[in-house]
This record gives structure tokens, C-alpha cells and sequence, in this order.
């Protein structure tokens, strides 16, 4: 079944090391996910890096997302920085048209937008910057990868954009169905991991952090399971949820 | 006339600032020239100067064009870095491509694509790099601007790439009509510049900095004028080369 | 008179530039000033600019003192950045260290550290991230320039760091002597800012910008007058603001 | 024995991660070291790293040296750039003031000063980038490690500052006693170092890549053997000098 005819997909963030350092297993991650996040040079990744990780996807078959970022390398784009939001509008113009060309010199087209760390929740967060990026992304006519029920997927109507929810395996869930940030609550197991994403296919519920059962708003459409390939267990984790969606899929 | 039907153009540099930091005026340039090129974030710019840049020659009804550079913002882009060429290669890539959705998101066109400072003389002198930045500019099929009658106009032959010939009005040319480098040679005076421009237009020819008559190889084509937006006068040299470009062109 | 002996001394930003850019008309500025705060490569500058800055002040036997910068070229140190209080930590020893090291190779000594725009605030409204980077000013030694009557006097009693009263002759004040931001007010009309020195270095007071007078918590401490560099009009406002010093030392 | 009082030394390239990068294994590698040349932000390194790597090595006990290197971070300082001399005078100063900042916050001294990569290569192969850096380096009154019977070794007579001749385990060497670069010759099998720094200690003799014998011109001086933290290995290699040189102080 081709990538496009999946109800779920897996998505990852990949190119994510600068020069001569590494960062995730990208090598053992690539065959595994359906869509590859690469990073744009701002909170990771640099030209070479990026061609090389576009190059690993085509010799996979996968399909290629933007996965810009604040402009900090030093803080990989976890840190708040009060940036203007016209300038956040440049910015993602330049981060994508950057992949982007990339893309072009190897006959592939550009798949997604998703962005990184803090810029992907301030986006959802800050009405005016969030708009300012979501202008500078309906440039390139492809779909958003983001939260339900949040601005997110407001934004993404607002501006015409394809919307494709996301859900975050190894997060918490509070009982709106909605993400508990990693440093507050810290990661689910990853031995529960293949379950959970089992279970939230066939019914879109989760067990939040309180123990109650909760749902999550993909309201029957297609979705994307993200795994954080910097963190430890990823390869793991990732074989884990490429189990539990094919499986899905088999019984579907 | 469109500046598409003019045998001879005037292309300037611009968006050279950065942040807070100003570099040429490109507000009083942007009217008199006919191409501009605009730094893409490596030697100068960032991505807010490039939309700003983007939207002046919008405003004017200018033909934009990419100036990538080396990735050297505290040298300018003029200091030799010994880069491979596969990374020169993803280097272009990534600066054109940025360029590339500025204009996209303004309803614009990439017109031409000329290096910066030393990448303009590495691409000439350098074979392994001058082929690889041209594989990459070869990608986006405008037409490159550089000097007739050396490795710039062999490597868009060999890669079937537009070649416009470019002519320095403020440069010193030697007998075999080839610029010699500023820091050997200095500048030609300004008040002699509108008299160059005119006589290279109707004759091909220039007076070497040896005395001697020399022919610059156009050999009948189109070609373009440079002014270097960052040097003193420069707003003067642009006035007397539009001058003598307007005048040559209302008597042909 | 020897600036260490005046009453009230002139400080100003200095060395904004970075490579080819300009910033600041250092040549004009620095005969006027006593103090000269060296910015240290992170929101501006470079190791050239400020050996070069370093040079200049010892030419004209000024004071210098380090102005350290949040690590934000493009913002040039003016917007806000979650940066965790040890990195802060580790940001303020990096930058103040690197330019005792120009000072040292010019047989010079550093005189103070006055912290740059966003930083500047960022130590007087934020606990935790003023702490850190005052006890990595307390490394070096020498006296901070701040805020009188605000945390930045506060955390130099806690840390036992010589505080310096700072006076700012072109923003507005409130009711209770402190500065508004000039975002909100604007900047006081260059006219007014002799008279409104002499006065406050005779009486304290400052007309507000509710036209009510207020006293300014200098409690009859020396303190200094800031310049601001890059605004239009500084040579003037320097001029001015030299006058008025000068003026009132030798009737004091 | 204190470090101070080794004949021979082991000196080890540390804090080359940035940010969420990581590079060689420190904590391992920081016990069996008796020299930690630290990176300064330029080729590697950021402030937090260099504070955190200053610490690892307070706890061991160890002497710290700055490891300053071209400001390349993307060609991790292994890239020709050619910078003016009077530029990399100014980066000497601002990178080594930066570690010895945060020395001083740790009541520690700096111990020597040992350039990385391109920059060690360049300070012996090119005079007037050479000489700069000397004049920079000498201004902080330490040792500078470098290779003996080269123009390192002369421009320390030339700037009166003490010369650490240092060794290579895992480099060949040529007849002359020379180090044949790794790019050209690849490293010596990690088995066979334990027995050539044996050898060289007691003999100052290394079996040269042809096969003859070849005397490395340590003139019966102390010198330092240079673990590469950064390649495959590092931690057996460290293990095998560590002990070789253990060995020889023991029988000595």
C-alpha cells in the first residue's frame, strides 16, 4: 500500500546534525517511518546534512516534509525567542524554499510542513506569530502536520491549508485529549507504547495521565504517529509504532 | 522597452544589510537598475532584508535575481574557504532555493543567478568547485551571470546553462579584455565610467589599464553592467551607467 | 580632572559593528565619552571590531568596560530569549573574558560591565536569570552599570559588586524616577536633553512624562549618563550631554 | 607524581560537543588524561560546554589548556579560510580570554594554549598568520604545544614563550621525524600505539610509514602524546598511552 492510501502514518524528524556531529539514527530510522521531517539549517541540520537525509528518503521511497525551526542552534530550537512575526514569516519562507530546492534537484516534491520544538508551540500558542507562519507555509500548497482541537488545525482552515493531525506515542495525554509537555510530565514507557498507539487507532481513546480514559479529536480522519528519533529508544520505539499501525492496517 | 528586450542591462547587488545593520542604498539603486541580485543569508542579508528587497523591486518592476555567496558573513563572503565541492553543491542549493520562495510568495520569478565575491571568482578558478555550484544552478534553469571568455561561460555551455556576459564599469580590464582584481588595480575613476559604458556598448572595446585598446569578448551578445552597490559613489556610477546604457539605447 | 575622579561621568555603546557593517559613529563619539562599553561579539561585534574599539579608546585614554549581548545577531540583542540562568552564566564569563583578553594585550584594564539592551532588562526583571549572570560579573571584579532603585542595585549588594548609577538624557521618566521603555514613550526631542542633564546632575529631578517632577534615586552617588550610539542624532546628543557634564563640574 | 613533574604528558582534545550535540566521550576519557585542551566556541564548543568541561576537569584534577580553531563550526575547523593575519590575532585573543574567564570563575589557571586542526596546520605553514597567532598567544604567558623541528617550534624562541613538543600516537611519521597527514596516510593501527609510544619515550625513535627508523627531534626535552578524542577508538587509545606512559615513569 502506497504511503498516500495509509490511514495512519509514522513521522519522524530526521537530518538533525550539523557538520560533524551526529544526531538520531537516521540510517536505521529511514526505512522504518513513512514521513521524513528534515531539518532546515536553523535549530539543525545544514545544507549538507539536509541533501544527504533527502537522498536517504528517495533510496527509501519515503515521502519529505520541512521541519523548520527557531533560529538557534545552540538551544536546537526548544528556547522561547520573542521574534517579530513578520520576521517569523521570512524565516519559514526561507527554511522550506531551502528544502524545497533540495527536493527539486532529486525529482522529488515537497510532501509536508512541520514544524520544530518550540516554534511548532508557538505556532499554536501565539495567534500573531502563528499566523505570520501559517501565511508564509499556504505558499508552498502543502499540508500542516499539527495538533487537533488546537489553533493548529484553526489556523490551517483560516488559510486553506491541508490539515493532518498528529499523535505523539510517547506523550502524556491530559483528559481533553490534548499533549502533556515532556518536561512536566516526562515519557510514557516504552514497553506501553505499541499498545497505546494499537488502541488509539482502533478507538481514538487514550489513557490520560490521570488514569481516566480520554479521547482524542481525529474524529475518524487520517493521522500521523511522530516519533522523536533524538531521544533515547528510538529505534524501538519507531519499530514499536510501525507494529501497531501495520497491524492496523492488516485488519483493517 | 522591457528590460527583456534591452540589449544591454545594469545589475546591482542588493539586501547586503543585515538585522539592524545597513549596507549600500538599495532604496535610491532600485529604480535605475534593471536586475538585482540579492544575498541570500551567507555572506549578507537575512531572510526579513531578502522579502524587503524582494518586495522593493516588486514595487519598481524589477528583474530579481539570486546572489549566493560563501557562507562568511564576517569576511562578506571574500575570503577563500577551502569548501568541498559536494558541500558547495548544497550550499547553492540551499541559498537559491530560499530565494526562490521569497519570490514565490510574492507572485515573482527567479530571473538569473549570480555568485557573490569570492564564490563569483572560486566558480572561475576552481574546477571542481565552479562545476559542482553549476550542477546546482543548473537545477533551477535561469540563466547565470559572469564573465565571457573564461570557465563561467565553459561551464554553462557544458551544462547547458543561460550565459549572460557581465561587464565591470568601475573595474580596470587588461589587454587581453579580462578585469583585473581591485585590490591590485583599484577602481577606474568615476567620471571616466560613463565614457567606458558608452564605448563598450557600441565597440566591445576598453582602454587596458596598460593604455592599450582591448576587446572585451561579447562577440555581439547581450550583456549586463555591474555596479557594486557597497562601494563609495556607488549611487553616482549607477546614474552615469544608466546614463550611457539609455543613451546607447535611444540611438541603436 | 581624571574620569575616576568626576562626579557624574558619559558612557556609550561602542564597537556595533561586525565585519563590512557599520554601526555607530565610534571616531566622532569616543573623544566625548568617559566610558566606553565594548560590545562582545554576541548581538554585535566581532574580535576585529573589538580590538579595533579597544585601540580607539586607548588613543583618546577612555574607560572600557564590557557590554555583553544576548547571542542574537539578527535581533541585535533587543528580544527576549528563554535562556536557562546557567547558560547565561557561561554566556556572561564567555564574552566579558574575551574582551579582558584585548584589553590585557593593550596593557589595558577592564573598568566595568554594563549589559546590552535585552539582557540588561532581562537581569533586572528576572530573578533567576539576573543572579546568574551577576555572579559571573562578580568573577571579574569590577563595578556594574544598572538601574538605580531596581534589582540591578539589589543583586550588586547581594554579590558585593561596586554598583554605577546609570542616567538615560533621551528616554522618558515616570513619577517614581525610572526610565519607560522607548518603544511605548518615544525619545525625549534632542533640544531638551542639555537642560534636562544640568538639571538632574544639580537637583536629581527629571519632569516625567505625566509633566509631574520626580525624583531620580540617585541619593547623591556618582552616576553616569548613557548614550545611545546607534540612534540619529547621537553626535549631537553626546555634544550636548558633554556640555552639560562639563558644565557642572567646573561650577561645582 | 604531579602532572607538573611528568616527563612525558597525555593531552586530549575535549568539550567539541554543541548544544544537544554531543562529541567524544569526556567523562571517560578526562580520568586518564593529564592535559584537557578545551575548544572556545569556534570550530567547536559553545560557553555551557566550555564551563561544563572546565568542571570535569577541576574534578580530576587536571590542567586546562585553550584549544582555540578557525570560527567554522560546519567544517569543524578543518577547513583552509583564509583569514588576515590581524584578524586571527584578535580571534586568538577572544577565544583563549573566553576560556581563561571561566578558569578564573573555577579558581583554575590556564596551563598552555594548543591550536586545533587547520589553525595548528597554519600557524606552522603560513609566516604571517603564524606570526599573529604568536603574538596573541604570547600575551597570555603560557606554553603553546606544538611539533618540534617546525616553524611552531621557532616562532615560540622567536616570541619567548615555552614550547611543549607534542607527539602523535595514532599518526605514521615520515623519515625526517615528521607527522604524515591522517587525510593521506591514515592512522596506525590502535594495537601497535601502546608499543610505539614505549618506544618513543625511551628511544625518540618511531618506525616511519616507509619501514626505516626515524628520529623525532624531541632532543631529550619532556613532550606530550595527543589523544584524538573525536575518532573511532579514542577511549583504547587512550588506554594503551596512558599506560605506555605509566610504564616508562615507573622503569624510569
Amino acid at each position: 500500500m502506497s504511503i498516500a492510501m495509509q490511514k495512519v502514518t509514522v513521522n519522524c524528524d530526521m537530518g538533525e546534525g550539523m557538520g560533524h556531529w551526529k544526531m538520531g539514527d537516521d540510517e536505521a530510522l529511514m526505512p522504518m517511518t513513512d514521513l521524513a521531517n528534515i531539518a532546515c539549517g536553523f535549530h539543525a541540520g545544514d545544507p549538507s546534512m539536509m541533501l544527504k537525509t533527502v537522498r536517504l528518503a528517495k533510496k527509501y521511497n519515503k515521502l519529505v516534509g520541512a521541519h523548520p525551526g527557531l533560529p538557534d542552534k545552540e538551544g536546537f530550537g526548544r528556547r522561547y525567542m520573542d521574534i517579530a512575526p513578520e520576521d517569523m514569516y521570512c524565516q519559514t519562507l526561507y527554511q522550506v524554499g531551502s528544502l524545497k530546492a533540495m527536493l527539486d534537484s532529486e525529482g522529488m516534491t515537497l510532501h509536508h510542513i512541520k514544524p520544530h520544538g518550540r516554534l511548532y508551540r508557538m505556532i499554536k500558542d501565539n495567534p500573531d506569530k502563528g499566523d505570520a507562519c501559517m501565511r508564509a507555509i499556504k505558499t508552498f500548497g502543502v499540508p500542516f502536520i499539527g495538533l487537533p482541537g488546537t489553533a493548529h488545525e484553526e489556523l490551517c482552515k483560516k488559510h486553506c491549508i491541508e490539515f493532518i493531525p498528529e499523535f505523539f506515542p510517547d506523550l502524556w495525554y491530559d483528559e481533553e485529549g490534548q499533549t502533556v509537555p515532556i518536561l512536566s510530565a516526562g515519557r510514557v514507557p516504552l514497553p506501553d507504547i505499541k499498545g497505546k498507539v494499537g488502541k488509539v487507532i482502533s478507538t481514538e481513546m487514550v489513557t490520560a495521565i490521570t488514569g481516566k480514559e480520554a479521547k482524542v479529536p481525529f474524529d475518524g480522519r487520517p493521522f500521523t504517529c511522530c516519533i522523536h528519533s533524538d531521544l533515547p529508544g528510538a529505534v524501538e520505539a519507531m519499530t514499536d509504532v510501525r507494529g501497531a499501525v501495520d497491524n492496523a492496517a492488516a485488519n483493517a
